[in-house]
């Protein structure tokens, strides 16, 4: 911690992430954050709260991201939960746990990764706690507002089921981080894995069009589970519209990795891309569709008549990553 | 972790923490928690959140508290940021970082301390997030609505510095069951470090009448500091009227431990009690006079005509509790 105090860390914090925004009466330094109720969410809106920690040696690995990077991918994580919701951001508090002899230079490279997340998601960083620990956390609360909030509940048999951003690049991305191959045509993986970005504007484009949605960020197979499951129908993803959908830089990337595309397609997670269903005549422009919902149970994944049910993905419980 | 996955812990805890409250649309188990703007707050009213995180070997001990004690302080902490808003509690975010090998009894123990707290400050939990991790913490993000939100900003010249509730018996409690007593006479003092209370009727009974609040946290010394620095203004304990306040079972154990039951009350920290500036005249029931406001700056303590600075209290990066 050097020779920073909490009092001093907060005003430095204060300084970094204070930015007045509409609707924030009282941002960092009193006991709590307040909103203006009808300025931040307008009457009939609701509002939206989600919460996601990042956890040193679980979510994150100081070999394959620098402090900044890691900031950035706490806070993008936290926001992809508002994108699935189809919420607007309104303010973000930031709870962070630093290790015993955390440098103020250390710090400021986290802070300054989160800060530069919260400008890009238009998500102000309007409180947050600060603790040391044993190991380094990051836990983001995000707020958002929603007139029509997206759950995961609505999906009915019929509908389409929708992809809106890239899947499997970040998941290839940490796989040549591992290896060690990092060479020109994998940065685009890499950079996707060190700096995913929360589809906002996306998830506000599925208001009012789709019936459920998700973020994916624990891989499409893990996910889309999670949507039947909550939906109480099966998700059915189609194998060659998948396909469809893979970036160049992916398919570089796995030929060079000697993996299939689709491994880190259906696995890998972290990508933050958003999975949704809903009428085909109601499909926004940048949604691609990829399979269709039906009756029964679970993900399975389509190659003409042929289904294989979908499993894996990443539980947070049992694996590192 | 035992047997259990993340998805089923998720289920779990969504059974004991999914109450239903007005207005909350959606809780545990979607990408986010969603509460109807109008049904959660009014039209004017403000919405008031906060963040705070309980780190073990920081803010905990297991030598001295139970996983159930564990939990339900942590929650009450976050809570009684609330309580100094003068904040309604609307609902909370539970993020858990749980060490590998943590038994399912172990979080049951836990989760029920929350639950017991949340069912206490009529806070339910909403929703949450489960990480794996080195050492066990519990971030608690509250949730809250204001009509006129109390900040640390407003105490002005003139006006009474007043005290809701017991400074010390935590402190007390602590050091007790540091060196090992805690006999009949001290059950008092531990349990109000183990079991603190949130004063969130008493923070409500402060609105319209307060001109600023703190919740006592950290000691009486390093809190009032603080409401001096936000205000610019400088608070006056007086010793007596301070001493007047102490609880009969602070003042048997402090005898017991051979220290000054002024010691705990200024540096003990983690009462939770609201430290509060307003008019004479507009002083709540259940409020205590202990000093007044002044121009000037930081905390003293007034003995007759001698004032000394008050210093001191708990940095939560400096020590460990």
């Amino acid at each position: 911690m050097a020779a920073l105090s909490e009092r001093q860390l907060v005003r430095r914090l204060s300084e970094r992430f204070g930015s007045r925004a509409p609707g924030i009466q009282l941002g960092i330094g009193d006991d709590a954050a307040v909103l203006s109720a009808s300025a931040a969410a307008p009457p009939g809106a609701s509002w939206v709260a989600s919460v996601d920690a990042s956890v040193q040696g679980v979510h994150f690995d100081l070999r394959y991201a620098t402090l900044e990077d890691v900031g950035y991918r706490a806070f993008q994580a936290a926001a992809s939960d508002l994108a699935a919701m189809g919420a607007a951001p309104v303010g973000a508090l930031s709870a962070l746990v630093l290790p015993r002899g955390m440098s103020s230079v250390a710090i400021d490279a986290l802070t300054v990764g989160q800060q530069t997340a919260s400008v890009e998601c238009a998500c102000p960083i309007i409180g947050g706690n600060i603790s040391r620990g044993g190991e380094l956390s990051i836990t983001t609360t995000v707020l958002g507002r929603a007139d029509r909030p997206l759950s995961r509940t609505g999906a009915r048999p019929g509908e389409q089921v929708w992809l809106i951003g890239a899947l499997g690049l970040a998941g290839a991305g940490f796989a040549c981080l591992r290896v060690g191959s990092t060479g020109d045509a994998l940065g685009g993986c890499v950079q996707a894995w060190r700096r995913p970005r929360a589809l906002l504007e996306a998830g506000l484009s599925l208001v009012g069009r789709a019936s459920a949605a998700i973020d994916v960020s624990d891989g499409l197979a893990a996910d889309a589970s999670q949507l039947a499951r909550a939906s109480g129908v099966q998700i059915v993803i189609e194998r060659d519209l998948l396909r469809a959908t893979f970036d160049s830089r992916l398919i570089g990337a796995s030929r060079i990795l000697r993996r299939s595309p689709m491994h880190f397609a259906l696995l890998g997670g972290e990508d933050y891309a958003l999975l949704a269903t809903g009428p085909a005549l109601k499909r926004p422009l940048g949604a691609v569709a990829i399979g269709h919902v039906r009756r029964g149970q679970g993900a399975v994944i389509a190659t003409g008549a042929h289904r294989a049910p979908l499993r894996g993905g990443y539980d947070h419980l049992k694996r590192t990553r």
